[in-house]
């Protein structure tokens, strides 16, 4: 009774997921996913998986629904075709952002989603940079968390940064923006939206730090429209920034917020490719760095029984 | 502590709820479905649900897996809200043709959706016409099932059916058609689409029964292209029938399905609003019969504790 | 950590169980059930079990609840012995008729049937021919379902089957008849029981399709007391069938069956042996084909991890 | 919604549960049970149900496997019915001698049975005088368990007790019998089976306590094959013992327990109702006490949501 | 069969309990809490609670353990006397900073907590503020979270705020101190306790925003050994703070925390009764505001099937 | 994917896993459990354990509370860090005394603390000599009972034991003490401690068995403080027994029990290191077996996949 490592992919992100198996080095799982007129989806497995260690790639981008549902089936065949051991390898995972109840009668959605993988019969899940570090708790199967920011602060890093300085778009995420600004020894600034004092120099009162010439670098987990970080950068560039940099682990750029990027004083985003775009849609303003070799090499340890923790602390 | 009953309403099928509303006689429960431009539905219920009693109508049409996770995210929601007793009101069932192992390695994606509805917090599930009786044993909360037959049965036998006949599709088709003409007494034809013998009479090998000078009535249980259909309406044809009548419980009617039966010779098609359709692409050949009556009458049985088969039988 | 291939019998048909082992090329598993003065089973595992994969064979049979009473001790006591995974094989599924609700208020038994297996411990199922194929989703561990049509329909052909037509003893029935009918290639013929047109001319009115002259081969998945098809046979003889022969997967033989298809015009009634009867209470006219050969090489593909559905597709 | 407190009957014990039911002062449920000729069991519930506080009484006595096969039927079927509660009555719990695991890979069998209660859908039990009092946490449902000693001993102490002893058939029983000797303010006599001295009078050896000219009082909590009371009988006349009396909760009698304590010395066998025995097959010795009204009195304060431990702590 | 509203407390917040249960004008539920010579815990119910609305209080304060531990003792009493619905009162939730997995191979055990408390017989959680609002979602039970920001910051809002500053600790916890900024609508400064720039006037980087001159309001959701809140003031101090005063929803007080902070700058120091500490420990300096209303109104409104979250908006 | 066997071991008897390890010749696996000042523990696994048999040793001894939660923490943690299978080795089992319903509304906590480690993720128990062999059945993961009575007895059976008798200290003990005077083949004596007969001549009335002369054996499976087998001893030295020996799985040893052993005629006290004691605080009199032979083989068979059964039966 073998345990081969086997990886199949859902519709959602094909080029990652055969970037993935490219490193580990097998072929990708063969799979039939059908749509029917209906738009139901069926899902046939086409190649025997019994007592297998399967992992599934499925990333959530548009069509955000579809994919989890599609996932959801490639699961089930999965479990009733006796897979050995299945993870959910989410790039980028559904719904994180749904991880609190901050106004009554809300579901916490990224909590239903582990439970409707569980349901669905995965036995763990492998995902990277979570909304919050909480939502592993979600779970009652074991969650594998890879991070981006080493992989996008590395990129950084390999720069000359004098003058550099690391800026949170608002309070909220200042202690996401530290993480940076550790990792990159800078110093960093915080941008504040609410005004807090009875004189009315307006723009001196939302910004904690100061960014008077230097170079900044904006970061987010993730960046949807690109409202925040576009507002954020009209505030340091009136406090005197000169160039702008901008990094995210997940580049949904939902919207216009491609062109509006384009558009905008931001001379290079860094981003990662958990959420697959066509190269000729983003501009030369835009590096993807690939997380392909990281879930590889987070696939390998899981299947071996290595340590995942190990592979990334540095 | 009360146990007041509260409908509400999922984006599928927004006119059905309401008429069921009416039918109850209670006002559509207060929910704000939003949509976010990453794909992400939030749902808040806007009333106190604590206790009660409650009904969510959710049929499945396109967007399919939209509404189906929009399905999921309102029954967590309102679990989470503490609501009494959570009932999914599905007129049509979500993959209900998916209902057997007939390829090694697929998804029984009904039993999936079943599982999915329970873990979200489902305590029952009212539905009508399943694809096989044995679909109600996938779930492992109470399922009551309702069946379009007596409605669309009844309104065919207000007229004179001298001289008529109802015919099935194929063989697979037959027991359902059957049940049709037992309740209008009439006799029945099976259309068989195999070659079984060597004399080459072909058209005569495909028909059991006589349709000559008939006037034909097609059942199905659901509609999805209406091929099937209209290959049944060819055949029948060739073998001398005269007038031809439709009828179906579920009137998916994906892909060119509306204009084909316009086309048709199919004089009039009776079915339901389990799935709605804008009444101005169907043409004047379509009678729509409304289920609301029947899903008021077992949600107010259900809520009262009173038989839901002693509604029905008759 | 060893992982053997074990096989144990219940009480309800050791031949077959000791034919699937001499076929797997193991000893029985040692187990001593015993039945105390208070109808009491015990059982006890009389080998070390830790880590194995067991394989369990219990038919449904009379004395049919003790039957089943003594598969789910035997599972549970295998379970808390340690074995690996427990596979229920089950030639002859219980209470698989059970599958619908066609009646307000009662059980669909085969579904309940599943749970009660899993909660005793059951890892997978490995059975035969069930009545529904939908009553796979009706388990929430593996079902691996056996098709005993192959055997049966590939005796037939061995003979010269010009003239010779698949009857189906009711409408209901014409599903499964035509998939005889297409892997023997014969026409069919199907038995209708309704009265559906004015004229008197009864006989002619319950008979889709023409068997006059023609041998008649009658399938079913089943036959308990044997009534449906012996009725059938006395309406084909009337509408000129000549020669009749009848084959089911499983033969319950309740009540007078035996002696009533002894002394029936059939010729020939072939079966398997997933249900036991001594020899000598059939008579030359019965052939019992052994799954002996199918239960054995699927428990070696599913103890190896080889696909099931390759082994037995043809 | 009402809560109808309904009391059904399993085929085990009508006349006991016909016997609860008037005392409750309800109608018996009504329930069809019907078994086919290939012995599978069907079950169908002829009332509404839904929301209903509902009682299903199900003894275990022969044939054993057949009552527990059909109480799990029945309480499946009450559940998919939606009744409201469901508790199991059980006057004599289904293998409650298989507690524990004395030899290595055997069942507890008593907590499968819990087990699969629950999996069927029972949401409580309510039995009587269980084999150890640890078996109660068998089971993840709660348990009300009424004992049988209140009953039997105060139908003793209603007589002259004057030179009467207690005695307990084996060292093991001891624990037993001290709580109707404490009960009934008795001295206690001790059979020890084992030799365990050096000198040769072997009959004194087997005795602690003097049961010299007292009339002796033997309790246990079922009988068999009444064997072990049978062989203490022997040995405590050998000891002296004038007048001999017994009594037990749970008459089995299997086998020839009947005839065998007809020919004892035993002058009169007190026990009850938990187990139905035709009274012509009982001679004049066998006395019956009812524990209809126990169980009544204990279903009504469960529906009311009364102490249980309250009705019977005196 | 009525519903009645109970509240029985635990060992560890006697008072508390005693407080929301006057607020709630019911007498505290009848329990005897037992340590045993070798630690064990028993505890004993004392009146009955079939079917009732019960709510038992127990915060996590040292003995942490022993008080977990009693907890889900009790909760499993109730479950098992068959209590209709158990709410855990949690004022101060165990465990909640353990909430995610920044170590490799930790337990996050505010999940674990919420998995006992379920497995135990928990059906809800009422509680206050939590670490984070992510652990919300780490219970499959409903979870009902008061805040005590409310509470805090309108007793600082009843005086003159004139030259007053927010201050965070440190940048994790600056969108926790930009709550109570908002709602005092003050101005917020936030320490950075890293050096973050090359040149060396060391003090200087330490702060964002402007403290001098200004009366300082520092606020934490829980103060241990009030470590980083006295390191904090005296930071603030430096950069010419005028007076110090500080909040936080539950004093741990661990270690030498009492006298640090009574040695310290601060002049007041608010906090709640989640915690109790005998009054005679604490100097003039701890003002402690009781949440017994807030309970006791949130207990009220879950008993009646009210909204919760209604009652604390505003 | 190897399959390491690993050992660890919580804080409450750390020299009986070492000697375990030692005998099993693994090194102890690494862990780090913290306490904060707030008493809250934090566990993390220093080493890599994913797929690995992994052995958790943790006894019930004081702090019982402080114990049981850091093993269910480590549980959890190893959980989570994808441990193959967890075994919970418990020498002595957490409040196994606490077994049964004898009062209304208590808990019972033995089998709650069953479903607390199968929560935390235990996927067995190897424990010792359980209160009531009942309890095994409590669990729903497989469970292996060592049992001390073969390592108490063999000890002593290594000397002369002429004129020795085995003394039960109450009716209840009595089974118990059985199992010693079987495997010793010696006498026994019971106390009882009622009184139950008129003439006054009490003390003879309180012992079954002859003592007079003999030397005594007192066996109980559990001491706490001790005080049921030193009024025992007061008993029998009034009934004329000369030498007094006694002997116990389980010494907890809570209160007094120390001195009032070392005081008492006592002239040996036999037990095992299942619960630790400082050498210092026991005198002369205690003899301690080890039992880390018995768990240290039970551990190999266990992860080699051997009976364990077949270990200990001689």
């Amino acid at each position: 009774m073998d345990n081969h490592l086997k990886i199949f992919s859902g519709s959602s992100n094909l080029a990652l997921a055969k970037e993935i198996c490219d490193h580990v080095d097998v072929n990708p799982g063969k799979l039939a996913i059908h749509r029917f007129s209906n738009e139901n989806i069926t899902v046939q497995i086409e190649e025997n998986v019994r007592g297998d260690d399967v992992y599934i790639v499925q990333t959530s981008c548009p069509p955000v629904n579809d994919n989890l549902v599609e996932l959801l089936i490639i699961i089930d065949a999965l479990k009733y075709a006796s897979a050995g051991r299945i993870t959910a390898v989410l790039p980028y995972y559904p719904y994180v952002r749904s991880d609190k109840k901050d106004k009554p009668r809300i579901s916490i959605t990224a909590r239903l989603v582990a439970d409707l993988l569980e349901t669905a019969g995965a036995d763990r899940i492998l995902t990277m940079t979570l909304h919050a570090p909480q939502i592993v708790g979600f779970s009652r199967i074991p969650v594998d968390q890879l991070l981006a920011t080493p992989l996008i602060a590395d990129y950084f890093s390999r720069r000359d940064l004098t003058d550099y300085i690391v800026v949170a778009p608002d309070v909220g995420s200042a202690k996401k923006a530290e993480v940076y600004a550790r990792r990159l020894d800078l110093p960093m600034a915080i941008i504040d939206k609410r005004r807090y004092a009875d004189d009315e120099k307006a723009v001196a009162k939302y910004m904690f730090g100061d960014v008077e010439g230097k170079n900044a670098l904006l970061f987010d987990d993730e960046i949807l429209s690109g409202g925040t970080m576009l507002q954020a950068i009209h505030i340091i560039r009136e406090h005197g920034a000169r160039r702008v940099f901008a990094g995210c682990a997940h580049a949904i750029f939902s919207g216009q917020a491609i062109p509006r990027i384009i558009e905008s004083p931001i001379e290079e985003f860094v981003t990662t490719n958990t959420i697959p775009h066509a190269p000729e849609r983003l501009g030369s303003k835009f590096t993807i760095l690939s997380v392909a070799k990281m879930f590889g090499d987070a696939i390998k340890a899981i299947h071996q029984g290595d340590s995942v923790s190990k592979l990334f602390n540095d």
